[in-house]
């Protein structure tokens, strides 16, 4: 289990810095203990280490204001969206400034021509889409939580869309940032594609905030597509739920989402959300594209759930029904809590090469049973990544916790996976890395790291340290 | 124009390299003038700056000894592909050796259920086509030229199918690089996506050469279509036939090729290929899917197209139609060169936001007869990206051609475009990085650089300089 330590702290600058915030900001500086706890809380397993201050800017001027502060009197910041990351992204371990970017939150412009917006960083993504209605556009990239743009970013998101539409890697076109020495960098203009010099967009996304603050993003945006309809396969093994999606995905369907749930997961589902679906093993699958594609593709899935002898296929154009699927998907995380009332919910992530999903599954299923830990999977399967939640009490069985997420992540290291598809290194991951990649990776991160933060105030303690 | 300076050359340092190198590597270090002249040869109107030596190294162990040598005595590396690249990446403006990596041409894995491959550098995209032909898959970045795939990653190359299928950005999952310090960086696993640090990945593409040398590349493949079909559509006006293109990417179908020619290109391919196209502003399409998908598509594009009062819209499903149509698309570069004998050809990419892509186009057009200039134009249109092509004869038509590109990417990027869509800086576009992306983005690239490469010894005198 990752043992969180403190960093040093630079009291002197921390009381200067909050004093002069507090003169330029006025009530936007707040320091109270309760707003504080809030900000270091995350749906987290990993324990509170709350900033100094917590400082809301309004523009991307401000922010720079915040920086240069900051920055002179070598103060830590830390960015904040909405906190619902999972790694002890928000924490502060060497305290400091936490910025809410909760009051930079305009949907800027929408390119309907383009398919393209600008946004600030705090625009949540249901609220992107809020704004998107009449266009006929929509944002694709869904990570469960109503999480923020720039949070998304910051993490390199993915979610249930990914396996056709991708990831937040994929739907950045381009963003500002304010750098840790004040100056606002710009990464790429509105064109579709670019080769002009290294990719800063790519770098930013999913740096965590600790190379930049991102103030805009400009987003690919898609057409709402004419048909959509979801579709719900139980299968005899999770052997069985695995192969059909490789071969959902060897067949070229462009299934816009194929999500595995396990019995248990199955279980907590119907629980919370009263679906009445068999207990066993579980596809969750939605089509997007005109009337006629929408039912070629259910209907070559269709074949491949018969060959794999599923015991249910179900599948729906109704738009209730849909959403009503998708959000039982949605509120699984809470359905999965509800399991076993008054645990703590320990959430990890592994993503694999898809024809090792089985494997990964169900030796990760058998491993938490010989641990005896309740440990439901839900995975964005097509991509090969999955999530455990595991609910433990008391401090027996969070120590087994730990050691079992330490065999998960090293068994997907040793699948050729990784130890995080989509929930980003923060406090808790950072210590797999050297087998993930290698210590010339880690050089050259931390060197990038010290060229563009040399006093290492953007977000300290994450990524490289544990 | 841009004008070529030499850069200081550290002559004792590249004779001492030029001779440990002969002892390690015999006959593969090659110092005979024709071969360094081709080796500084690239389809490029910038002079030739040949390199001293070509060495041929079989192994990434291999290039990890020059690059420690070319350290050690501080000689600058310049890596080459097939030089196919357009803009002086090969170019040795300060001397140094040329490590060319065709001996490291080997497919090492292909990896059907992943639909993933891993590959040398120095495999040519045909090459890897051909050795996967018998799986089923194929890879589907298309530049035209059979460029290598290590050339096309350091270029972040595009081409005719990234529209539907995407860039180098997109298709890499990983890769290892030998950094300027001699160790083999590695960049991610082989799972679909990962969120384990900076994305070390995507700046390594595009870098073209800068701060690492590409050993190895794991790629994504896609299924070959069940269907695929080609047509073509003659438009009375460019206007009609960008906007044609912005209704079809708008429509959400998904085009697989969307290529733009003007009416002088296309005369250029009737002489050269006998294609007899009617001579009028053309777009040539493919579409890939399953049948019923295939035929769906090209209806819904025939309906734009008749909405836009195109001339004429013609497809079919014969292969040996589509593969003769793509080869005379494919053969535009040396057609257009015989529209007029003896001339040197010009190459030049923007690429704007598809909204701005007809004004972009007309203008451009308008613009060269100004500068009285044969400048054909063919786009991947999809994209917002097209090159023109200008011929050229002699000192003063130099001279307004020069003129005309500078011109011609201020305009691309006062529409939030870039002056490169997929060739890369190398020596003749870094000139217009200040304008595109201002001076925080180039000194965050140049803090990396260095931070990198602090010896600049990786291809020097490339993206920042010209």
């Amino acid at each position: 289990m990752v043992q969180l330590n403190d960093l040093p702290r630079n009291e002197t600058g921390i009381e200067t810095a909050i004093s002069i915030l507090k003169q330029q900001f006025g009530p936007r500086v707040d320091t109270s203990p309760s707003l504080r706890d809030q900000h270091a809380h995350t749906t987290t397993w990993l324990r509170a280490q709350p900033p100094d201050a917590v400082v809301f800017p309004q523009s991307t001027a401000e922010v720079q204001e915040i920086v240069r502060i900051c920055a002179t009197h070598e103060v830590p910041i830390i960015p904040f969206g909405i906190g619902s990351s999972l790694e002890g992204h928000v924490n502060a371990p060497a305290g400091g400034i936490s910025v809410d970017f909760g009051q930079m939150n305009r949907v800027l412009e929408v390119n309907t021509e383009d398919f393209d917006c600008r946004v600030e960083p705090g625009v949540t993504r249901k609220q992107l889409n809020e704004e998107l209605r009449a266009t006929g556009l929509f944002f694709p990239v869904d990570p469960g939580a109503d999480a923020t743009l720039g949070g998304m970013a910051a993490t390199r998101a993915s979610g249930t869309n990914a396996v056709r539409y991708g990831t937040m890697k994929d739907v950045v076109l381009g963003l500002k940032a304010v750098l840790p020495n004040g100056e606002i960098l710009k990464t790429a203009q509105r064109a579709r594609k670019t080769s002009a010099g290294y990719d800063l967009t790519r770098l930013m996304i999913g740096s965590e905030g600790t190379l930049g603050l991102i103030t805009e993003l400009t987003l690919k945006l898609n057409g709402i597509p004419e048909a959509m309809s979801a579709a719900n396969c139980s299968f005899n093994t999770v052997e069985d739920a695995c192969n059909a999606v490789i071969m959902t995905i060897q067949s070229g369907i462009p299934v816009a989402r194929i999500e595995l749930l396990s019995t248990l997961q199955v279980q907590a589902v119907n629980q919370y959300s009263g679906t009445g679906l068999p207990e066993t093993p579980l596809l969750l699958l939605e089509f997007h594209g005109s009337a006629a594609s929408v039912q070629e593709q259910a209907s070559q899935f269709g074949e491949i759930a018969e060959e794999l002898n599923a015991q249910k296929f179900t599948w729906t154009t109704k738009n209730e029904d849909r959403i009503k699927l998708w959000q039982a998907r949605h509120d699984s995380y809470w359905a999965t809590l509800r399991l076993r009332p008054d645990a703590e919910g320990i959430s990890t992530d592994v993503c694999v090469p898809i024809s090792r999903l089985a494997e990964c599954v169900t030796t990760a299923e058998d491993k938490a049973r010989e641990f005896d830990l309740i440990a439901p999977v839900i995975g964005h399967a097509g991509d090969g990544n999955f999530h455990m939640l595991l609910l433990i009490k008391g401090e027996a069985e969070r120590a087994r916790a730990g050691e079992f997420i330490s065999w998960l992540n090293k068994m997907a290291i040793s699948m050729d996976g990784t130890c995080t598809g989509e929930h980003g290194l923060g406090q808790g991951k950072g210590q797999y890395l050297p087998l993930e990649l290698g210590q010339p990776a880690i050089d050259t991160m931390k060197a990038i790291k010290a060229a563009i933060d040399p006093k290492n105030i953007f977000n300290p303690g994450k990524l490289f340290q544990i």
